[in-house]
């Protein structure tokens, strides 16, 4: 029998503005055997992500609220430790899950959405929490699909040095993008986007005023935004966009903690001059795109052409703490929190 | 040979803020006799519309701005009078133009964008200058292009009876929706909105809180949103709209004489919650519908489907307080300024 002990975060209360560790509380429980169709997992990694500010919330969405004194759930991999009569994973297999937040779990698969991963050699399996996983699959969508992005486009990146942008980037230039440019908030994070192929980078905290340095980093406008952040950034691409540009609408990140409703760009009135399109999306509604989006990834992969950053706090603990470094910029790529071994079995 | 006295409207002075009256000067000139190719057009009616505000200042967009000293232009409708050799017109003929803001003028056809108008019977030559031209075909690619309009679609229509807003509520009735409610600034307004088929109507200027008046007249939510006034009405369907619902931004009527730039609204984050899309659109990019779109607008008009009020002033020397009525909300319907007879010939 192994072993059946979990830590797991709980919610102790509803964050209001910023998140605070005091919001999270750590508890440790005892699983059950895994019963017919059931394996107990033990997680390796987990994710922490921006959009679970909003779940934390008590209103409707487009994923219901956490409840408060039970465990978040997010997206984790990990390692089948034990199988129950009739399971259809088996005890070795490494899976995805929305079973984050904690050490293990006891589920059957569609419950929590498990898949077994077959590792991309050379290849982590917490990348199938970063660019392989959720946040490759809403860059690929979002610049593709929603953002419908052409090779003649010039693409504007916020948050790009990110689990989201990094790939957005490196996905525009893959696909014959002239002049990608990223904003991020340190010098260290500008200059690796020059690394992955960036034509220029944008540090937001120290280039003044936000506009004008777009304005220069795209003498002939905008064709695409990749808008992780909104507020000032969103504004600022507004200001710069060409005729019937797109601005994929991926995240907010800037407001997710406000208190008040902050206003929205002064600049509207040039979505109507330009005739441009302002397109909100959910990673959830375009997975028909998932079979395109592995085929293409292991290529870029395989050619040198998608590199990505991770940040790693380690121990179920620190995954408040990751969780609130999000909001602070305290991540360089894909914020994780490692919660075991690679190979439980 | 015909009289060539004409009177026109030139700009004296770019308007700061809220247009005046002094922000015009009313001058007479003497035309030529047309040459070759060249008619001389006698006005029967021009046009005002919000746009041209945008055109009153020295900037960039999608028209050029207009020039001081100089006469303005704009749609009018008018009759042919006296034509030069080869001219493609003949006397008699009565054609629409860019030819507004003036009693007559000389062109050849192509240079102010003429054309032959063969009236419908029983329908005016004004309607040329609104349901029947630019307004309606904007409300037309608006709803049904820009907007994806879909009969299971509810929709609200701000400005609503106005010269764009009256033929969105009844293309949208007509092509099916349970559910049309339209915004507008007076109870006489609103009373007329349901006698052209409006499920509800909401006076803006009454009824208090507009973002919860917005949320009574649709329990369900919103499938499309036609925007020509931005702002508080913008504010107010964002946060009453359906998932994958659409935004057709035709105008921001809210906004066109502010001097500081108005933040925009408050609950964009929604824009990604709801997966909405916001679209903005000029007319121009739209006249391959111009066929579909006369044909549809004969058959309603037959069937009593289609109907539209206009606010006419008299004489050209009226023109610049016919368009600064616009910006109050002076017009009911389409606002006009007749400066010749009908027929000139």
């Amino acid at each position: 029998m192994s072993n059946r002990k979990s830590r797991e975060i709980r919610l102790k209360s509803r964050p209001n503005g910023m998140v605070k560790p005091e919001n999270f509380e750590l508890a440790e429980v005892t699983l059950p055997a895994p019963g017919d169709g059931q394996v107990l997992v033990r997680n390796a990694y987990m994710t922490v992500d921006p959009y679970m500010r909003g779940r934390m919330m008590d209103r409707q969405s487009y994923v219901p609220p956490f409840q408060i004194g039970e465990a978040l759930t997010g997206g984790a991999v990990g390692q089948v430790v034990e199988a129950g009569p009739g399971a259809q994973f088996k005890v070795g297999d490494h899976v995805q899950s929305f079973g984050g937040w904690r050490e293990a779990f006891v589920a059957n698969g569609p419950e929590l959405m498990m898949q077994k991963i077959d590792p991309i050699p050379g290849v982590g399996i917490q990348s199938y929490l970063g660019s392989l996983g959720m946040p490759g699959m809403t860059a690929y969508a979002g610049l593709l699909r929603v953002g419908e992005f052409k090779p003649e486009d010039s693409v504007f990146v916020s948050a790009a040095s990110g689990a989201v942008g990094a790939v957005v980037c490196q996905i525009a230039k893959a696909k014959g993008s002239k002049r990608v440019v990223g904003s991020a908030g340190s010098d260290e994070k500008c200059a690796w986007l020059k690394e992955i192929g960036c034509d220029e980078a944008i540090n937001y905290k120290t280039c003044g005023d936000l506009n004008a340095a777009v304005a220069k980093a795209f003498p002939d406008g905008i064709g695409v935004y990749f808008d992780n952040v909104g507020g000032a950034h969103l504004e600022a691409a507004l200001g710069n966009m060409r005729q019937f540009g797109r601005l994929a609408e991926c995240g907010m990140i800037e407001q997710y903690n406000a208190t008040d409703m902050p206003p929205g760009p002064r600049n509207m009135i040039l979505i109507v001059g330009l005739s441009l399109t302002v397109r909100g999306f959910i990673v959830s509604n375009h997975y028909d795109m998932l079979p395109d989006f592995m085929r293409d990834m292991a290529t870029w992969i395989a050619a040198g052409k998608m590199k990505w950053k991770e940040t790693i706090y380690d121990g179920i603990e620190r995954a408040p703490e990751a969780f609130i470094g999000l909001f602070r910029g305290e991540n360089f790529g894909k914020m994780l929190v490692r919660v075991g071994p690679d190979k439980a079995v």
